[in-house]
């Protein structure tokens, strides 16, 4: 990783943090302070007064807040909202290190995998061990869907872009030449975490559709 | 509040919900729309790498991933985090309707207090009545400090900008003319949710000084 190299040289020379809480404090700190890149990294989602590109620390707040509001129509509805709202919190990290790979480029998806992986071990290894094993499972539970809160946030990051690609007509969409067959087929996981959601979902790709925001179906 | 009017333009006409989860839904995805306008407001904070402003929703995810990496160093230890992050994720929401009110901009703190109430209670009671009291009390308990859970996420609401002013060489504290003295005023309420951080924060502030980031205090 690139590193800004930011330092703590708000020490003096030869002095030495001797609180454990201290030297602890500054490792989190030094990671924080790397977390502010992601705010430099685009999607291709507009804002909804397509504006400008939205960026993924922007998008993250956003899931984060969605997971507040909806988990009510989460499936099923019992389940540990404040694991989900965490790993929105840091499932985009990674882009830091890879960018944001587009939901719809299907020649890299195989790829993004990899690389994701080996992007997550090496910027969570900053942190105090304890804490990069518990983002480190947080972030593989989410990139492998294996429980509830996973299949729920993983429906959110699709809900998210669809309703701002449905609300700016299509933008990412068309700028893109994304087909109503990907959108189907990228934003039916939504099911997997909200049969409620992904029902409204569904009535806003066909809506799109109708609307002439994304092309018709091919073999229809 | 003016409205971008976001309609659920996707039901057909004569159509109506009968399933509450579907009005619920409804309301709620009107809400998270309007949310979007908050990463179009911006702070007097400049990014790290000082490319531009920052914006106040990618802010709040930025906080609320300091929640989740800091809250070891809260007093007392024992907080209830969910809530931390859950008031961090929406204590700016109010700007939507208010805009960004600079922290060293004494004129306006006494108006910020009563404008703020006003715009929260007008932005919260687009969601279901529940949700509304929820938000508006998350919103209450941030605002007046009043829970070891809101001087803590009030602590980490001074603390980020203090790190993004000391890294960028006080780039907004220069261009917006604001002294030590008050830097160490409005700054001292980190001790209030965090000594530690508190102590940190403090170094930070005594070694912007030293390195002319801040000019020296009056009276010394």
């Amino acid at each position: 990783m690139q590193s800004q190299g930011f330092s703590m040289t708000h020490e003096k020379p030869g002095e030495r943090s001797r609180s454990p809480n201290v030297k602890r404090l500054k490792l989190q700190v030094r990671f924080i302070l790397e977390c502010d890149k992601l705010k430099r990294v685009k999607r291709r989602t507009r804002l909804l007064d397509r504006s400008r590109r939205e960026n993924s620390a922007e998008h993250s707040w956003h899931l984060a807040l969605m997971a507040l509001l909806l988990s009510e129509h989460a499936s099923p509805a019992k389940l540990d909202l404040p694991k989900v709202i965490q790993m929105l919190l840091i499932h985009d990290l990674v882009e830091i290190e890879v960018g944001d790979l587009f939901l719809y480029d299907e020649s890299i998806q195989r790829e993004k995998a990899v690389q994701e992986r080996r992007a997550a071990a090496n910027f969570f290894s900053m942190l105090p061990s304890d804490q990069c094993r518990k983002l480190q499972s947080l972030w593989e539970e989410f990139e492998t869907r294996r429980t509830p809160e996973a299949r729920f946030a993983a429906a959110l990051d699709r809900f998210q872009p669809l309703l701002h690609n449905y609300y700016t007509e299509g933008a990412a969409w068309r700028r893109h030449g994304v087909t109503s067959n990907q959108v189907l087929q990228v934003n039916r996981r939504i099911s997997e975490g909200s049969p409620v959601i992904w029902e409204f979902a569904r009535k806003l790709i066909h809506d799109s559709i109708r609307k002439g925001y994304l092309p018709e179906p091919k073999g229809k």
